[in-house]
């Protein structure tokens, strides 16, 4: 019995997409198609109670859980660890172990340290269930496969020729990490990875990537374009040099558009700094999907939520 | 199709009350009445989400409408977007619109700004109802409707003979601005406010009123005291000199409450500074309608909520 | 009618357990053992609105209840009163009196200062009840009543040959007084007390109990260990020299259980400074109960809740 899969090869904890089989992630995948279709479960997860538990807050990310957890019937809690009074000095496990005393099967955790959310699965009881809402740079896992629902139902779901750009600050962004996991185990045609060498991460993260620092080369013929958010921070800690150096290089603009595949389409997990990373037009515009993926992050957490934590039949 | 009535004439958003038909006012008051009575709509809002997305804090107001929401059996989920970490620098519209992606139908916005409200209403998408829950100085319909709710219960549905005194900060009341559309459009016989020149707001606002600083005179046989918070940085500000002299001044007390009609009712919108505009004697008197307006709050939220959220019959 | 129990003699408050009946203390714990059996009563409190109210944080406290009210059926609302905006300078009392004016039944209020919570049972309406979820350094009745069910567990209903030891910062601690009470109670054969003398309280508070400041000769064949936090600030207060000379003294290791019963358990209210009052191996070993008592705190708030709030059949 792994962290991942159970004694029956079921699904136990969703903590990266690396070890998810890809038949999981398919299954996952089409369920939340169902669910964004408006398929119901109201009852599935009745008298569960599922638990956020963020060390770091995130109050959208949370949201959509929260949303996601009512349609399936469950008892959603909130607790907001990222304030030392929560805890009173107490280790993130006891805190787990306590909450999962009281009887609460489900976790949503976010936290700021890498493995941090795998090392308090490691502490579930057998039939508590821990979802990983981002930890650290390492994974996001739900954003990766709202991403891939996304470019699903704009490509189909044969990724083998689609071809696929993602720009920014890869270095520091666990979503990019469970977009690159989740499109290389789909089979995706094409990854570039585009972005300053400064905010580029190591060749073992970008192996199979098509790498370089030419937006404008980058983007040509690509069927989608995956904007990453550009912290304020980078900017303090001198890895960028201004705002309007970025925009200019690495931000997304109608005029840049129009070197995609006609058909593409715009992606950014949000929140955005407009005019930075994506200018208004954009972010607006008719490729833009950015609220669609707001829209499947909320199906895929419901099929993820289910999945884990619905009785058998 | 405007802001606030759909292309079928229906009501779409609570935005303010000056742009409510009459009848409109009446409908609500007449089924917030009717909740106030013991009226259940338990499934009114089965399944339908709701959510708080409050710019500015306020607990009592939001706790109201959660109850209020929770009542008609909505699901409630509080965005609390006062805190910067909330909306890391995305704009306030991308954050109604993130929300909304998420399936969220029903929004009780707080803002600090004058038309910040409104100018959310514009960006939410059909069947998507946005209620005013204070902006600015400018509106907060909910306090005026079950203001109006506390009058027609004391003293019947007709104000045409009925004389109201509006007592203290009105310049920077939203409170205060909500409930003098709101006499108006009910046809209120005599309105009068009172307070320091300095706490007064502009002629238009008062346009219709008899206005005076003199609050021995002001209370002279009136049916109703509807007194307004005094708040401490109005000191700091310089328009007030001091508490005692405002409470010298402006404050209720028993001795001035014998002015009014001996029927007449003391409101006040909470939460009370007491010994500043009112005295203890008179916040917790026979005449004093300062909880059951509280209660009346809950009443004419589920109003609100179930005409713009239930589904047409 | 006072404030603990009502006209017919039915519990009204859950404010202290000094003035509990013990038939009633008994009735409460069997009926918390039916739910830590499993018992269900998810419609117990449908359509009941209960308010977390809390004057001083406890994220953990807070969420025991909201699972024991959701799993009655009631509508959870939390209040947090620990912040100045949330309460705009009105008294505690009017915050009370407001969100019981909106429909609440049931308050969990937690605050500093001693017998505050006592003071607001005072002005709560006929058939809406208070419990006590913490007062300064006097009572936690919901504490007391889960270690009186947790030893129960352990050593049956019978505890007049109980042998028990209550070791560290009793002075400070309101859980050790509501234990205190609640042994005493229940006829519990022989209460120990132990700690450094500047944590010991009054000569009042330990009448009947045997008090040392030598921890092995303390644990000398007892059935159960209750240990208590020790605050960080108790050092900066000069109380305990160091985290060292503490641990040491007091803090309770595998070698110093040896001492105990065989079967003798440990108990810790949590949150647990792991090193400092009990070791990691403690903690986590075959005696302990201590996730034993959170999943009892669940269950003894359910029957509390239940008790006060569900309409007589």
């Amino acid at each position: 019995m792994s962290l991942h899969l159970d004694a029956n090869g079921q699904f136990r904890h969703l903590l990266d997409l690396e070890h998810l089989p890809v038949d999981g992630l398919d299954r996952l995948l089409r369920r939340a198609q169902a669910f964004a279709d408006g398929a119901q479960a109201a009852q599935a997860l009745a008298g569960v109670a599922v638990c956020t538990l963020f060390f770091e807050p995130s109050t959208r990310t949370r949201l959509s859980f929260q949303l996601a957890a009512q349609r399936l019937g469950a008892q959603i809690l909130n607790f907001d660890a990222s304030t030392s009074s929560a805890t009173k000095g107490e280790t993130d496990m006891d805190t787990l172990r306590t909450i999962q005393a009281m009887g609460v099967r489900g976790f949503v955790v976010r936290h700021k340290q890498d493995g941090a959310v795998a090392a308090l699965a490691a502490v579930a009881n057998p039939g508590v269930a821990v979802v990983n809402a981002g930890d650290g740079r390492s994974h996001h896992p739900t954003q990766g496969l709202l991403d891939m629902l996304t470019l699903r139902q704009a490509h189909g779901d044969d990724f083998s020729t689609l071809k696929v750009v993602m720009v920014g600050d890869v270095k520091h962004s666990r979503v990019a990490r469970s977009d690159l996991h989740a499109l290389r185990a789909l089979g995706c045609g094409e990854i570039r990875v585009c972005g300053p060498a400064a905010l580029l991460p190591d060749d073992d993260t970008l192996h199979g990537c098509v790498v370089t620092d030419d937006f404008d080369a980058a983007l040509d013929g690509v069927d989608a374009m995956m904007m990453l958010r550009l912290q304020r921070e980078r900017m303090t800690e001198g890895l960028v040099d201004s705002i309007e150096d970025y925009h200019r290089d690495y931000g997304l603009t109608s005029l840049r558009v129009r070197r995609a595949a006609v058909n593409a389409i715009v992606m950014h997990p949000g929140p955005m700094n407009r005019g930075v990373e994506i200018s208004d037009e954009v972010a607006d515009g008719a490729q833009s999907r950015i609220l669609q993926q707001v829209a499947n992050g909320v199906a895929v957490r419901m099929a993820v939520l289910e999945s884990l934590l619905s009785a058998p039949e």
